[in-house]
């Protein structure tokens, strides 16, 4: 494909795009194949000779999207959200042209030097202390990992990393085995020190865990995956208070900020404990600044050593929303699913499980988990929207998660009036 | 941005990227700016009304161009290759507007089919032992990384926790931090055994190693995230001859197979060796189809639990190009490279360092370290080409690689030409 060939069809494939979102509340959110459906759709070894676009764009339709969950479709309230937006996709396609690997600041200047300033961008809009940022030349600053799963690693080794340091440099007879067979990480039983846990998005009480472990020199990481992106909200900062105790910092802009995913911001106070723990230097990756003090060479943040100009994302969501934009947004997922809330405490058949703070309502029938089950069900199977359960203590409850950048009141009254008919029946068939 | 005026700026971004593409050769390889560059030409924080979109993409051109380093410039010689094709393009723009997470087959159950099947083509491609194949439903299979860190990280957990459990099965009195002290993981000076080295596409025996590794029960890992691609032409095929002892095998179809960043290839022999290491099973990601041992879960073989649609890229890339024209890619990088030793060859002042076997010529000035680095600032400082340096043994030696899609004889010609001149330069300065 040559690029005026590129130039056609990539515009067919932009109308694709916005047909399918256009569109997309009129397909059915849950798709109905059964496992292994794809595999005798398509040949079992790869052409020799090139196939033509039109065979292409056609299979989609017939081979893909039958086996698509939709998480866009203003009927998935299932998980938590997967952020989706014209400018991060635009800048997606841009990322993709340019096709750097930021690895080290030579290997391409913009895309490091981009990430470190919107990173401060960022922190500034959640009214981070400025001990994490990168601005005034300190020892802080932020990196975008691919998601909190590796945020969350990183800071495990770099704590473990520096704690070996420490206590090797105080006796250094001790191996690190030695060390390692003693180190404990504590966390609750939903994970480090969670802001927003998955399952019902509750709270640790950072002032009371945060002083506690300056006061023990403990590593104290913080994730805030899906509620981080509240925080950009004067309302919401609150639930972030005691982050000036922590080390380390995470949430995910590609759950709830609209940067399409992979797009997970961390931040530490000592840029100097990721590095120390992860460096990494081949004569191929060396280059003239390297040691000049100034410079950020990102692969020693992370696992992988190749990286996209995600940064792109964020400058492109952050400038097209404006930051007003994105606390709407914020501001109306959390008014949808009080909403739901509410619905849901004016039927005395129902009970509300959790406290709703942000986007995710917990709720289930009054009654056995094994009647909530059946409802979660005869919803899914339904496929008329698309939820996904929780367990609370003992008690198994259903999740009703705002999602859809699309999502507006009259989909959560449909979902409503569905959920309740479900109820009808599941309750109809109990007491038979 | 609503979806008409994507439509609209969707397009502008298609031809933006295809001239970007198509002029390419016409910008310098390698920035002028320094470190620092970026921070004084954008707010210092996010704005909080819109900017347009006619601002931004202005901004791109300002702000962002100029600090670039232009990997796919037909004059960018450094590192390896990262992949870039426009049937790559098209199927990102897909991805992300069906913006999935495919964590679990019921998160999107064509995500996960999609990648099974794909990786079965990509291995059929490389004529990988069937056991490394899920087609027949076998104990074996494929997954998408993100980069081949990651997939060497993956093997080493995962040889960790079938060792520590195979001992504590035998002495449970053991430890975890008692065997983990007496774990040994053997590399060579180059890392796990590896196929196509960065430093200068050295290869391991594999017919040396394997066999050893079957007998003494160690968990051998292959890495060519550099060269695997090549093993699709019969001609290479016979450098992956010794995979059959592999427990798992990694390479990187974005680095030479034109499937665009990231798409790290991984494949095991027992893919239960993945899951019991990674095993992750909250309520909230159950589905009905988990236990019928039919189903694939990918986040039970990866460290992050979010993961895109990546396949999409191979199925794009593997039917418009068709085997035949990915091998005649392939080739063309080889010929160009050895088009490049013959240059070198013919020039007395030069020695070639290494064995030149794909697209790498690793090449010095005959005579000191010193002369040679004086030679790559030379180039480097011109910013016509671009190269980086390695250390083979003691000596430092440039590494011209063969990297961009649209690298022409010309070029290496042009290349060469500079090359001698600079080297003129830098001889004439030293008898001064």
């Amino acid at each position: 494909m040559n690029s005026s060939e590129f130039r056609r069809r990539g515009k067919e494939m932009v109308d694709y795009v916005a047909n399918y979102l256009e569109g997309i509340e009129g397909r059915q959110v849950y798709p109905d194949v059964e496992p292994g459906y794809l595999r005798p759709l398509i040949p079992a070894a790869a052409p020799q000779e090139p196939d033509t676009f039109e065979d292409i764009i056609n299979d989609i339709e017939k081979i893909i999207m039958p086996g698509v969950t939709h998480w866009h479709s203003p009927y998935f309230f299932a998980y938590f959200p997967t952020a989706s937006s014209y400018p991060a996709m635009l800048a997606d396609m841009l990322c993709g042209a340019i096709g750097c690997i930021g690895f080290s600041w030579a290997a391409s200047p913009a895309c490091t030097e981009l990430e470190t300033v919107m990173m401060d961008w960022l922190g500034k809009m959640l009214e981070l202390p400025e001990a994490f940022l990168a601005v005034k030349a300190g020892e802080g600053g932020g990196v975008i990992q691919g998601s909190a799963s590796e945020a969350t690693l990183m800071a495990l080794l770099a704590a473990r990393t520096k704690v070996i340091h420490r206590l090797q440099a105080e006796s250094p007879e001790l191996t690190q085995a030695a060390i390692m067979e003693n180190l404990v990480a504590y966390s609750s039983d939903q994970v480090a020190a969670t802001l927003g846990t998955t399952t019902c998005c509750s709270f640790d009480n950072l002032l009371e865990v945060g002083p506690i472990c300056n006061k023990e020199d403990l590593w104290l990481h913080i994730d805030a995956a899906y509620a981080g992106s509240a925080f950009i909200c004067p309302e919401f900062r609150h639930l972030l208070n005691g982050v000036e105790f922590a080390d380390s910092f995470n949430f995910n802009p590609h759950k709830w900020l609209l940067v399409n995913f992979d797009c997970s911001a961390m931040w530490v106070k000592k840029r100097a404990d990721l590095a120390n723990a992860f460096r990494l230097d081949p004569t191929y990756l060396k280059h003239s600044h390297q040691d000049s003090g100034f410079i950020t060479d990102y692969r020693h943040w992370q696992i992988p050593l190749g990286r996209r100009f995600r940064s792109l994302k964020m400058w492109f969501v952050f400038r097209m929303y404006g930051v007003k934009g994105l606390q709407a947004y914020i501001r109306k997922h959390v008014q949808l699913s009080h909403e739901f809330e509410s619905l849901v405490r004016q039927d005395p058949r129902f009970e509300i499980c959790a406290e709703v703070t942000l986007g995710l309502v917990c709720f289930r029938l009054k009654g056995s988990n094994k009647v909530n089950e059946a409802l979660l069900q005869r919803i899914n199977n339904a496929k008329k929207i698309h939820l996904v359960p929780c367990h609370l203590r003992d008690k198994f409850v259903l999740r009703f998660a705002i999602c859809s950048r699309t999502v507006e009141s009259v989909h959560v009254q449909v979902a409503w009036e569905h959920i309740k008919e479900m109820a009808a029946d599941v309750l109809q068939a109990e007491r038979k």
